[in-house]
């Protein structure tokens, strides 16, 4: 089978062996902002065409090229959602030639204020990084928009997203702070001083004039900036969406958001365990297993 | 007396009559980064020239024209401050012709954690809008860096900042939200529901995010984005910054946000007056009457 997690700007597709094994990787030509309108098939041709012609047969995708943006809009299931719910909602895809291509879709939630909540993509990670079939866990995915992710019962209970990493994006950028913003976020003191701030009075808004003073003082170097914001911004995500208690934090994804969240939830007390960066593919085939594929 | 309120990005010059009130007003060409370095007296000649030729020999100046960026760097006095001490740090600028150029320094302060802050204007601003000598107030500037002020005993306490405004700017242009923002925000149900989603679970991060969720549900139209987002912003300013119990909080300066302000402290269980526009030329006033002019 051929697994596909296509997003918005970005898409890895990966030829698997028959027991789900990641045989094969690669980098897609792009997410689905970089393909024309109707341009989707071709799109997974220039791909995984040669997969196809070498006898592969089976092509299932997820993420947002299920989305009205992409090749056909999938619908969202409303959670709690198992992967047997979520592989009968699989959706098939017109496609020339001999390939089956198959559209996972997205999930829909409510957040405790009845505020809605949608995934793409994240829905398959979450499944493939799962430790075991059945029990509870609590997942966190870092990103442009980060999603905390409640799992009980193997099923996806619930989930909440923060647009963290856009406004790290917007305020480092667009605002006074900029000034003080050089390179990207690193591991260190200037983080851990961030993630320190964001458990202090006065509310991020404050907090992120804050920086700027700091700055202004000497008390920030220029060269620390990013680093602090982003620790900053990534302690006020961890403290309001962590989960209560002891229960370890699974971190799925890949890149250096990874160990900068893995080290915030420490620091504000939690547990952080890195689950592996090939999670789409496993749970693409998790789903993949259960789909009658003529 | 010519007293200038001389900020970033705009400047009001008043022409005061001797008993302190308001004879002619005017906007200046504009704030301090417009004018080239060097370029300050000639900046002020062009402003108020002709004031200074018909005979004023007085003139005050705050605001950032006191910065590093301004014309001189006047010091930031630390709190607690009042009248009498403000004018005594009133600094002297050299000036071509028989004019006295005067600066009025700007103010620091620590918040509850330690983190500095600073004001330059703001000071003028809250001694002008006092409807007291020598009492308590609590005071709120709106603004890019929103001020909370708090007066004992007629001197300024402290204060807190936020970066309410500056954030609105940077995230309705550049993040998702940018598709659901058109026009200005407007006091009205969609700015009250921005209020009140700011006091939900979840903090500001994932209320951002719940925006765009209720703009792709349709549950919020996208005329009504910009002032969701404005009163999520403010929503969370006034909750985390305005003083506890039912002291008033008189709010300082002019425009639209004055407005939503009120509102939004309103909405929140507090009670905000508006004062007079021309706080900072009464400031100056009162500044200027305890200065030794030669």
């Amino acid at each position: 089978m051929i697994a596909v997690d296509w997003g918005t700007s970005s898409a890895r597709a990966y030829r698997l062996g028959p027991d789900g094994t990641v045989a094969e990787r690669r980098e897609g030509a792009g997410g689905i902002l970089h393909v024309p309108p109707g341009g989707f098939p071709a799109a997974l041709d220039d791909m995984v065409g040669d997969w196809l012609r070498a006898g592969e047969a089976r092509v299932l995708l997820s993420g947002m090229v299920g989305s009205r943006q992409g090749w056909r809009e999938a619908p969202y299931l409303p959670c709690p959602v198992g992967l047997d719910a979520l592989a009968a909602g699989v959706i098939a895809l017109p496609f020339e030639g001999a390939a089956q291509v198959r559209l996972v879709p997205g999930l829909s939630a409510a957040d405790a204020s009845g505020v809605p909540e949608v995934m793409r993509g994240e829905e398959v990670q979450v499944f493939g990084a799962l430790r075991e079939t059945g029990g509870d866990a609590w997942l966190c995915l870092p990103g442009s928009h980060a999603k905390w992710v409640a799992v009980r019962a193997g099923r996806i209970a619930g989930f909440s997203t923060s647009l963290t990493g856009e406004a790290f994006a917007a305020l480092s950028a667009h605002t006074i702070l900029a000034r003080m913003i050089e390179g990207r976020p690193e591991p260190g003191p200037a983080f851990d001083a961030g993630v320190a701030r964001s458990g202090e009075p006065g509310g991020l808004l404050h907090h992120l004039f804050g920086a700027r003073a700091l700055g202004l003082f000497g008390r920030l170097a220029a060269g620390d900036g990013a680093s602090y914001l982003s620790g900053l911004l990534i302690g006020h995500d961890v403290r309001e969406n962590r989960p209560d208690g002891d229960a370890p934090v699974d971190l799925v994804g890949a890149g250096p958001l990874m160990t900068l969240y893995a080290r915030a939830i420490a620091r504000c007390g939690g547990r952080a365990r890195l689950c592996d960066a090939d999670a789409a593919a496993r749970g693409l085939a998790l789903i993949g297993e259960r789909l009658a594929w003529t």
